[in-house]
Protein backbone atom coordinates (compact mmCIF):
# COMPACT_ATOMS: atom_id res chain seq x y z
CA UNK A 1 0.00 0.00 0.00
CA UNK A 2 2.23 2.92 0.97
CA UNK A 3 5.10 1.27 -0.19
CA UNK A 4 6.37 3.88 -3.17
CA UNK A 5 5.46 6.93 -1.08
CA UNK A 6 8.91 9.22 -0.96
CA UNK A 7 9.43 9.05 2.90
CA UNK A 8 10.28 12.86 3.41
CA UNK A 9 6.61 13.41 2.16
CA UNK A 10 5.28 10.65 4.64
CA UNK A 11 6.90 12.56 7.43
CA UNK A 12 5.82 16.05 6.27
CA UNK A 13 2.03 14.40 5.80
CA UNK A 14 2.83 13.07 9.56
CA UNK A 15 3.05 16.20 10.72
CA UNK A 16 0.34 17.76 9.87
CA UNK A 17 -1.58 14.75 10.72
CA UNK A 18 -0.25 15.31 14.02
CA UNK A 19 -0.91 19.20 13.66
CA UNK A 20 -4.74 18.05 13.58
CA UNK A 21 -4.22 15.61 16.38
CA UNK A 22 -4.83 12.48 14.58
CA UNK A 23 -2.70 9.99 16.43
CA UNK A 24 -0.71 8.24 13.99
CA UNK A 25 -0.62 4.53 15.84
CA UNK A 26 -4.34 4.42 16.30
CA UNK A 27 -4.58 4.66 12.02
CA UNK A 28 -2.33 2.20 11.58
CA UNK A 29 -4.16 0.22 14.35
CA UNK A 30 -7.25 0.48 12.72
CA UNK A 31 -5.60 -0.10 9.22
CA UNK A 32 -4.98 -3.72 9.45
CA UNK A 33 -3.44 -3.78 5.89
CA UNK A 34 -1.48 -0.79 6.31
CA UNK A 35 -2.68 2.51 6.44
CA UNK A 36 -2.23 3.85 3.15
CA UNK A 37 -0.23 7.11 3.25
CA UNK A 38 -0.07 7.36 -0.82
CA UNK A 39 -3.97 8.22 -0.79
CA UNK A 40 -3.27 10.71 1.55
CA UNK A 41 -0.42 12.43 -0.02
CA UNK A 42 -3.07 12.33 -3.23
CA UNK A 43 -5.79 13.70 -1.51
CA UNK A 44 -3.81 16.94 -1.39
CA UNK A 45 -2.83 16.72 -5.01
CA UNK A 46 -4.62 19.76 -6.86
CA UNK A 47 -5.68 18.95 -10.84
CA UNK A 48 -3.79 22.07 -11.69
CA UNK A 49 -0.71 20.17 -11.09
CA UNK A 50 -1.64 16.64 -12.56
CA UNK A 51 -4.51 15.23 -14.82
CA UNK A 52 -3.91 12.22 -13.83
CA UNK A 53 -3.06 12.00 -10.36
CA UNK A 54 -4.93 14.11 -8.78
CA UNK A 55 -7.58 14.66 -5.45
CA UNK A 56 -11.12 15.03 -8.18
CA UNK A 57 -12.35 12.03 -7.17
CA UNK A 58 -11.37 11.93 -3.43
CA UNK A 59 -13.31 15.29 -3.26
CA UNK A 60 -16.45 13.86 -5.62
CA UNK A 61 -16.07 11.43 -1.88
CA UNK A 62 -15.39 14.15 0.55
CA UNK A 63 -17.85 16.32 0.22
CA UNK A 64 -20.36 13.60 1.21
CA UNK A 65 -17.87 12.52 4.45
CA UNK A 66 -18.00 16.18 5.29
CA UNK A 67 -21.93 16.57 4.95
CA UNK A 68 -22.16 13.36 6.85
CA UNK A 69 -20.12 14.16 9.91
CA UNK A 70 -21.60 17.57 9.91
CA UNK A 71 -25.33 16.50 10.10
CA UNK A 72 -24.48 13.95 12.99
CA UNK A 73 -22.94 16.69 14.72
CA UNK A 74 -25.41 18.98 14.21
CA UNK A 75 -28.48 16.57 14.88
CA UNK A 76 -25.94 15.22 18.34
CA UNK A 77 -25.74 19.12 19.78
CA UNK A 78 -28.31 20.83 18.10
CA UNK A 79 -31.34 17.89 18.35
CA UNK A 80 -33.84 20.77 20.15
CA UNK A 81 -33.84 23.13 16.57
CA UNK A 82 -36.38 22.60 13.58
CA UNK A 83 -34.60 20.87 10.24
CA UNK A 84 -35.17 23.81 8.86
CA UNK A 85 -32.92 25.85 11.33
CA UNK A 86 -30.38 22.52 10.99
CA UNK A 87 -30.40 23.37 6.97
CA UNK A 88 -29.37 26.21 7.02
CA UNK A 89 -26.95 26.08 9.70
CA UNK A 90 -25.07 23.19 7.28
CA UNK A 91 -25.39 24.73 4.36
CA UNK A 92 -23.14 27.46 6.10
CA UNK A 93 -20.57 24.64 7.66
CA UNK A 94 -20.03 22.59 4.43
CA UNK A 95 -19.35 25.85 2.36
CA UNK A 96 -16.08 26.56 0.85
CA UNK A 97 -16.03 29.76 2.89
CA UNK A 98 -16.10 28.08 6.00
CA UNK A 99 -13.81 25.43 4.95
CA UNK A 100 -11.25 27.46 3.45
CA UNK A 101 -11.08 28.81 7.16
CA UNK A 102 -10.49 25.38 8.78
CA UNK A 103 -7.66 24.65 6.16
CA UNK A 104 -6.19 27.47 6.82
CA UNK A 105 -5.76 26.46 10.47
CA UNK A 106 -4.02 23.61 9.32
CA UNK A 107 -1.80 25.45 7.00
CA UNK A 108 -2.99 23.46 4.52
CA UNK A 109 -1.71 25.50 2.01
CA UNK A 110 1.72 24.19 3.19
CA UNK A 111 0.84 20.87 2.14
CA UNK A 112 -0.81 21.24 -1.09
CA UNK A 113 0.23 20.61 -4.34
CA UNK A 114 -0.52 23.28 -7.37
CA UNK A 115 0.26 24.55 -10.23
CA UNK A 116 2.25 28.33 -9.21
CA UNK A 117 -0.62 29.85 -11.55
CA UNK A 118 -3.73 28.62 -8.98
CA UNK A 119 -1.10 29.13 -6.17
CA UNK A 120 -0.81 33.10 -7.18
CA UNK A 121 -4.80 33.17 -7.57
CA UNK A 122 -6.42 34.26 -4.27
CA UNK A 123 -9.49 33.23 -4.68
CA UNK A 124 -8.24 30.07 -6.73
CA UNK A 125 -6.89 29.06 -4.09
CA UNK A 126 -9.47 29.63 -1.02
CA UNK A 127 -11.47 26.80 -3.39
CA UNK A 128 -8.91 24.35 -4.06
CA UNK A 129 -8.10 24.70 0.10
CA UNK A 130 -11.34 23.50 0.34
CA UNK A 131 -11.72 20.91 -1.96
CA UNK A 132 -8.52 19.60 -0.75
CA UNK A 133 -10.00 19.70 2.76
CA UNK A 134 -12.80 17.59 1.70
CA UNK A 135 -10.56 15.14 -0.20
CA UNK A 136 -8.32 14.39 2.79
CA UNK A 137 -11.14 13.66 4.95
CA UNK A 138 -12.61 11.07 2.15
CA UNK A 139 -8.57 9.96 2.45
CA UNK A 140 -8.82 9.48 5.93
CA UNK A 141 -12.55 7.75 5.78
CA UNK A 142 -11.19 5.54 3.06
CA UNK A 143 -7.90 4.03 5.14
CA UNK A 144 -10.01 3.92 8.38
CA UNK A 145 -14.10 3.60 7.51
CA UNK A 146 -14.32 5.52 10.71
CA UNK A 147 -15.73 8.89 11.43
CA UNK A 148 -14.16 9.40 14.41
CA UNK A 149 -10.90 10.12 12.47
CA UNK A 150 -13.04 13.14 11.03
CA UNK A 151 -15.08 14.09 13.89
CA UNK A 152 -12.48 14.20 16.28
CA UNK A 153 -10.93 17.53 14.87
CA UNK A 154 -13.73 18.49 12.53
CA UNK A 155 -16.04 19.17 15.17
CA UNK A 156 -14.64 21.78 17.47
CA UNK A 157 -14.15 23.82 14.73
CA UNK A 158 -17.57 23.30 13.49
CA UNK A 159 -18.74 24.22 17.41
CA UNK A 160 -17.16 27.36 17.30
CA UNK A 161 -18.56 28.13 13.17
CA UNK A 162 -21.69 26.92 14.44
CA UNK A 163 -21.96 29.36 17.82
CA UNK A 164 -21.28 32.17 15.57
CA UNK A 165 -23.85 31.28 13.52
CA UNK A 166 -26.62 31.12 16.04
CA UNK A 167 -25.50 34.32 17.75
CA UNK A 168 -26.77 36.59 14.80
CA UNK A 169 -29.83 38.39 15.47
CA UNK A 170 -33.08 35.68 15.67
CA UNK A 171 -30.82 32.83 16.63
CA UNK A 172 -30.31 30.54 13.66
CA UNK A 173 -33.57 31.81 11.75
CA UNK A 174 -32.19 33.11 9.02
CA UNK A 175 -35.92 34.21 7.22
CA UNK A 176 -35.95 36.73 10.68
CA UNK A 177 -32.89 38.03 10.93
CA UNK A 178 -32.58 38.97 7.04
CA UNK A 179 -35.85 40.74 7.36
CA UNK A 180 -34.99 42.45 10.47
CA UNK A 181 -31.96 43.70 8.47
CA UNK A 182 -33.72 44.61 5.68
CA UNK A 183 -36.60 46.72 7.75
CA UNK A 184 -33.95 48.23 9.95
CA UNK A 185 -31.98 49.57 6.84
CA UNK A 186 -34.59 50.37 4.28
CA UNK A 187 -37.60 50.40 5.94
CA UNK A 188 -38.85 47.22 3.33
CA UNK A 189 -39.28 43.43 3.28
CA UNK A 190 -37.55 40.42 1.19
CA UNK A 191 -39.73 38.67 -1.20
CA UNK A 192 -39.85 35.38 -1.51
CA UNK A 193 -40.70 33.41 -4.65
CA UNK A 194 -41.45 30.20 -5.13
CA UNK A 195 -39.41 29.02 -9.04
CA UNK A 196 -39.47 25.57 -9.41
CA UNK A 197 -39.86 22.38 -7.69
CA UNK A 198 -37.45 19.52 -8.96
CA UNK A 199 -37.22 15.88 -7.43
CA UNK A 200 -39.62 17.04 -4.61
CA UNK A 201 -37.52 19.53 -3.88
CA UNK A 202 -38.63 23.41 -3.88
CA UNK A 203 -36.79 25.95 -4.97
CA UNK A 204 -36.72 29.34 -3.84
CA UNK A 205 -35.69 32.60 -4.42
CA UNK A 206 -35.62 35.80 -2.38
CA UNK A 207 -35.50 39.30 -3.97
CA UNK A 208 -34.39 43.03 -2.68
CA UNK A 209 -34.23 45.59 -4.38
CA UNK A 210 -34.92 43.92 -8.23
CA UNK A 211 -31.89 41.57 -7.16
CA UNK A 212 -31.88 37.84 -6.35
CA UNK A 213 -30.03 37.75 -3.21
CA UNK A 214 -30.23 33.81 -2.17
CA UNK A 215 -31.25 30.82 -3.78
CA UNK A 216 -32.78 27.98 -1.38
CA UNK A 217 -33.53 24.28 -1.90
CA UNK A 218 -35.27 21.99 0.47
CA UNK A 219 -38.09 19.31 1.29
CA UNK A 220 -40.36 22.15 2.23
CA UNK A 221 -40.94 25.66 1.23
CA UNK A 222 -40.13 26.71 4.81
CA UNK A 223 -36.60 24.56 4.52
CA UNK A 224 -36.17 26.69 0.94
CA UNK A 225 -37.02 29.84 2.28
CA UNK A 226 -34.40 29.38 5.17
CA UNK A 227 -31.84 28.20 2.88
CA UNK A 228 -32.09 31.10 0.72
CA UNK A 229 -32.27 33.28 3.45
CA UNK A 230 -29.28 32.45 5.14
CA UNK A 231 -27.23 32.96 1.70
CA UNK A 232 -29.10 36.29 1.44
CA UNK A 233 -27.42 37.42 4.40
CA UNK A 234 -24.33 36.53 4.48
CA UNK A 235 -24.44 37.88 0.78
CA UNK A 236 -25.93 41.34 2.24
CA UNK A 237 -23.26 41.06 5.30
CA UNK A 238 -20.15 40.61 3.03
CA UNK A 239 -21.22 43.84 0.90
CA UNK A 240 -22.42 45.60 3.72
CA UNK B 1 -32.20 1.88 25.42
CA UNK B 2 -35.17 -0.65 23.95
CA UNK B 3 -36.73 -1.61 26.69
CA UNK B 4 -39.87 0.61 25.73
CA UNK B 5 -40.90 -0.91 22.45
CA UNK B 6 -43.65 -2.70 22.11
CA UNK B 7 -42.32 -6.82 21.55
CA UNK B 8 -45.11 -7.03 18.42
CA UNK B 9 -43.56 -3.97 16.70
CA UNK B 10 -39.97 -5.13 17.41
CA UNK B 11 -41.03 -8.22 15.36
CA UNK B 12 -42.40 -5.95 12.71
CA UNK B 13 -39.08 -4.23 12.57
CA UNK B 14 -36.44 -7.57 12.94
CA UNK B 15 -39.10 -9.08 9.83
CA UNK B 16 -38.17 -5.65 7.98
CA UNK B 17 -34.60 -5.59 8.79
CA UNK B 18 -34.65 -9.63 7.98
CA UNK B 19 -36.30 -8.90 3.99
CA UNK B 20 -33.48 -6.22 3.77
CA UNK B 21 -30.82 -9.09 4.64
CA UNK B 22 -29.85 -7.96 7.97
CA UNK B 23 -28.43 -9.93 10.17
CA UNK B 24 -29.79 -8.96 13.63
CA UNK B 25 -26.99 -11.05 15.65
CA UNK B 26 -24.49 -8.88 13.98
CA UNK B 27 -26.73 -5.81 14.88
CA UNK B 28 -26.74 -6.53 18.41
CA UNK B 29 -22.99 -7.40 18.68
CA UNK B 30 -21.72 -4.66 17.01
CA UNK B 31 -23.89 -2.43 19.54
CA UNK B 32 -22.72 -3.19 22.89
CA UNK B 33 -25.33 -0.78 24.78
CA UNK B 34 -27.97 -2.77 23.05
CA UNK B 35 -29.96 -2.13 19.37
CA UNK B 36 -32.04 0.91 19.65
CA UNK B 37 -35.04 -0.48 18.37
CA UNK B 38 -36.67 2.35 19.31
CA UNK B 39 -35.22 4.63 17.03
CA UNK B 40 -35.53 1.78 14.07
CA UNK B 41 -39.41 2.68 14.89
CA UNK B 42 -39.37 6.36 14.72
CA UNK B 43 -37.66 6.33 11.75
CA UNK B 44 -40.46 4.71 9.73
CA UNK B 45 -43.27 7.29 11.83
CA UNK B 46 -44.10 10.41 9.11
CA UNK B 47 -44.35 13.65 10.58
CA UNK B 48 -48.06 13.55 9.19
CA UNK B 49 -48.60 10.94 12.52
CA UNK B 50 -47.05 12.49 15.21
CA UNK B 51 -45.60 16.32 15.57
CA UNK B 52 -43.40 15.28 18.13
CA UNK B 53 -41.92 11.69 17.94
CA UNK B 54 -41.57 11.66 13.78
CA UNK B 55 -38.88 10.89 11.67
CA UNK B 56 -37.99 14.61 10.29
CA UNK B 57 -34.41 14.85 12.03
CA UNK B 58 -33.31 11.13 10.95
CA UNK B 59 -34.40 12.23 7.47
CA UNK B 60 -31.90 14.86 7.59
CA UNK B 61 -28.99 12.72 9.01
CA UNK B 62 -29.99 10.17 6.38
CA UNK B 63 -30.15 12.18 3.72
CA UNK B 64 -26.21 12.29 4.02
CA UNK B 65 -25.81 8.38 5.39
CA UNK B 66 -27.21 7.60 1.74
CA UNK B 67 -25.07 10.24 -0.16
CA UNK B 68 -21.77 9.00 1.42
CA UNK B 69 -23.09 5.59 0.90
CA UNK B 70 -24.14 6.17 -2.91
CA UNK B 71 -20.69 8.61 -3.05
CA UNK B 72 -18.34 5.00 -2.00
CA UNK B 73 -20.18 2.53 -4.19
CA UNK B 74 -19.45 5.13 -7.09
CA UNK B 75 -15.94 5.98 -6.62
CA UNK B 76 -14.98 1.92 -5.88
CA UNK B 77 -17.50 1.24 -9.04
CA UNK B 78 -16.97 3.30 -11.72
CA UNK B 79 -13.33 5.03 -10.77
CA UNK B 80 -12.59 5.11 -14.24
CA UNK B 81 -15.11 7.61 -15.39
CA UNK B 82 -14.99 11.84 -14.65
CA UNK B 83 -16.37 13.31 -11.92
CA UNK B 84 -18.84 14.63 -13.58
CA UNK B 85 -20.21 11.40 -15.08
CA UNK B 86 -20.34 10.06 -11.24
CA UNK B 87 -21.95 13.35 -9.81
CA UNK B 88 -24.71 13.10 -12.82
CA UNK B 89 -24.98 9.42 -11.67
CA UNK B 90 -25.13 10.16 -8.33
CA UNK B 91 -28.13 12.88 -8.64
CA UNK B 92 -29.96 9.88 -10.23
CA UNK B 93 -29.29 7.56 -7.57
CA UNK B 94 -30.56 9.31 -4.55
CA UNK B 95 -33.14 10.93 -5.91
CA UNK B 96 -36.51 10.33 -4.25
CA UNK B 97 -37.54 8.60 -7.52
CA UNK B 98 -34.50 5.88 -7.26
CA UNK B 99 -35.18 5.54 -3.24
CA UNK B 100 -39.14 5.11 -3.13
CA UNK B 101 -38.07 2.15 -5.59
CA UNK B 102 -36.42 0.54 -3.46
CA UNK B 103 -38.64 1.50 -0.41
CA UNK B 104 -40.90 -0.64 -2.65
CA UNK B 105 -38.91 -3.49 -3.25
CA UNK B 106 -39.06 -3.95 0.65
CA UNK B 107 -42.65 -3.01 1.07
CA UNK B 108 -41.65 0.12 3.48
CA UNK B 109 -45.46 1.19 2.78
CA UNK B 110 -46.16 -1.83 5.23
CA UNK B 111 -43.94 -0.51 8.05
CA UNK B 112 -44.39 3.53 8.10
CA UNK B 113 -46.82 5.00 10.30
CA UNK B 114 -48.63 7.91 8.45
CA UNK B 115 -52.03 9.62 8.64
CA UNK B 116 -54.55 8.37 6.55
CA UNK B 117 -54.42 11.17 4.34
CA UNK B 118 -50.69 11.15 3.24
CA UNK B 119 -51.15 7.52 2.84
CA UNK B 120 -54.20 7.97 0.67
CA UNK B 121 -52.46 10.45 -1.65
CA UNK B 122 -50.02 8.68 -4.02
CA UNK B 123 -47.58 11.88 -4.85
CA UNK B 124 -47.32 12.14 -0.97
CA UNK B 125 -46.88 8.52 -0.11
CA UNK B 126 -43.97 8.19 -3.26
CA UNK B 127 -42.05 11.00 -1.24
CA UNK B 128 -42.96 10.10 1.99
CA UNK B 129 -41.28 6.50 1.31
CA UNK B 130 -38.29 7.73 0.32
CA UNK B 131 -38.00 10.06 3.25
CA UNK B 132 -38.25 7.28 5.65
CA UNK B 133 -35.87 4.78 3.66
CA UNK B 134 -33.36 7.69 4.46
CA UNK B 135 -34.49 8.03 8.03
CA UNK B 136 -33.68 4.25 8.23
CA UNK B 137 -30.33 4.48 7.10
CA UNK B 138 -30.06 7.06 9.44
CA UNK B 139 -30.97 4.93 12.69
CA UNK B 140 -28.95 2.03 11.48
CA UNK B 141 -26.14 3.97 10.99
CA UNK B 142 -26.51 6.15 14.49
CA UNK B 143 -26.64 2.46 15.96
CA UNK B 144 -23.62 0.56 14.52
CA UNK B 145 -21.55 4.00 13.42
CA UNK B 146 -21.20 1.16 10.59
CA UNK B 147 -22.30 1.88 6.78
CA UNK B 148 -21.44 -1.85 6.01
CA UNK B 149 -24.85 -2.34 7.41
CA UNK B 150 -26.45 0.02 4.82
CA UNK B 151 -24.04 -1.26 1.69
CA UNK B 152 -24.94 -4.55 2.11
CA UNK B 153 -28.32 -4.32 0.74
CA UNK B 154 -28.00 -0.61 -0.96
CA UNK B 155 -24.92 -1.48 -3.08
CA UNK B 156 -27.33 -4.02 -5.39
CA UNK B 157 -29.75 -1.94 -5.59
CA UNK B 158 -27.50 1.28 -6.87
CA UNK B 159 -25.60 -1.37 -8.98
CA UNK B 160 -28.51 -2.26 -11.04
CA UNK B 161 -30.20 0.91 -11.13
CA UNK B 162 -26.52 2.87 -12.38
CA UNK B 163 -26.28 -0.36 -14.83
CA UNK B 164 -29.37 0.84 -16.41
CA UNK B 165 -28.44 4.72 -16.02
CA UNK B 166 -25.28 4.08 -18.21
CA UNK B 167 -27.53 1.77 -20.88
CA UNK B 168 -29.11 4.95 -21.98
CA UNK B 169 -26.95 6.94 -25.25
CA UNK B 170 -23.62 8.08 -25.00
CA UNK B 171 -22.79 5.89 -21.32
CA UNK B 172 -23.42 8.36 -18.55
CA UNK B 173 -22.75 11.85 -20.80
CA UNK B 174 -25.63 13.29 -20.29
CA UNK B 175 -24.92 16.22 -22.42
CA UNK B 176 -24.64 14.07 -25.40
CA UNK B 177 -27.44 12.03 -24.71
CA UNK B 178 -29.62 14.82 -24.32
CA UNK B 179 -27.90 16.92 -27.89
CA UNK B 180 -28.53 13.19 -29.48
CA UNK B 181 -32.36 13.15 -28.29
CA UNK B 182 -33.28 16.48 -29.38
CA UNK B 183 -31.02 16.56 -32.75
CA UNK B 184 -33.16 13.39 -33.42
CA UNK B 185 -36.12 14.44 -32.92
CA UNK B 186 -36.30 18.07 -33.66
CA UNK B 187 -33.44 18.48 -35.24
CA UNK B 188 -32.24 21.54 -33.23
CA UNK B 189 -29.97 21.99 -30.04
CA UNK B 190 -30.41 22.33 -26.50
CA UNK B 191 -29.18 25.97 -25.01
CA UNK B 192 -27.00 25.78 -22.02
CA UNK B 193 -27.23 29.00 -19.40
CA UNK B 194 -24.62 29.89 -16.67
CA UNK B 195 -27.28 31.54 -14.25
CA UNK B 196 -25.41 32.39 -11.67
CA UNK B 197 -22.09 31.38 -9.14
CA UNK B 198 -22.86 30.46 -5.68
CA UNK B 199 -20.53 29.76 -3.11
CA UNK B 200 -17.96 28.49 -5.78
CA UNK B 201 -20.40 26.41 -7.40
CA UNK B 202 -21.68 26.97 -10.99
CA UNK B 203 -25.46 27.03 -11.55
CA UNK B 204 -26.32 25.84 -15.26
CA UNK B 205 -30.13 26.11 -16.47
CA UNK B 206 -30.92 23.98 -19.88
CA UNK B 207 -33.29 25.43 -22.36
CA UNK B 208 -35.14 24.13 -25.06
CA UNK B 209 -38.39 25.28 -26.54
CA UNK B 210 -39.11 28.48 -24.47
CA UNK B 211 -38.84 25.86 -21.41
CA UNK B 212 -35.86 25.47 -18.57
CA UNK B 213 -35.60 21.71 -18.63
CA UNK B 214 -33.64 21.06 -15.87
CA UNK B 215 -30.92 22.63 -13.54
CA UNK B 216 -27.82 21.89 -12.22
CA UNK B 217 -24.95 22.89 -9.99
CA UNK B 218 -21.16 21.99 -10.14
CA UNK B 219 -17.92 22.97 -9.18
CA UNK B 220 -17.35 23.20 -12.78
CA UNK B 221 -19.65 24.47 -15.89
CA UNK B 222 -18.93 21.14 -17.23
CA UNK B 223 -19.92 19.19 -13.93
CA UNK B 224 -22.91 22.04 -13.54
CA UNK B 225 -24.28 21.42 -17.33
CA UNK B 226 -24.09 17.52 -16.69
CA UNK B 227 -26.20 17.55 -14.12
CA UNK B 228 -28.32 19.61 -16.20
CA UNK B 229 -28.89 17.53 -18.79
CA UNK B 230 -29.44 14.50 -16.08
CA UNK B 231 -32.43 16.13 -15.07
CA UNK B 232 -33.99 17.30 -18.64
CA UNK B 233 -33.16 14.29 -20.04
CA UNK B 234 -34.90 12.60 -17.30
CA UNK B 235 -37.93 15.02 -17.27
CA UNK B 236 -37.95 14.76 -21.47
CA UNK B 237 -38.05 10.69 -21.07
CA UNK B 238 -40.95 11.17 -18.62
CA UNK B 239 -43.17 13.69 -20.60
CA UNK B 240 -42.44 11.06 -23.79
Amino acid sequence: MSSTIDPRRQRELARLLDRMGIEQTKLERVSPQGFDWLLIDQSLVHPSFSTTYNNDQLEFVGDSVLRLSVSLFLQEHYGDRTVGELAALRSHLVSDKTLAEIAGIYELQKYVVVSNAARNDSQALRSLLADALEALMAALYINTRDLAFIRKWLDPKMQSFAESLLAIPALGNYKVALQELIQGRWKRLPEYRHVATENNLFCVEVWFDDRCWGKGKGKSIKAAQQEAAAIALQQMQADM
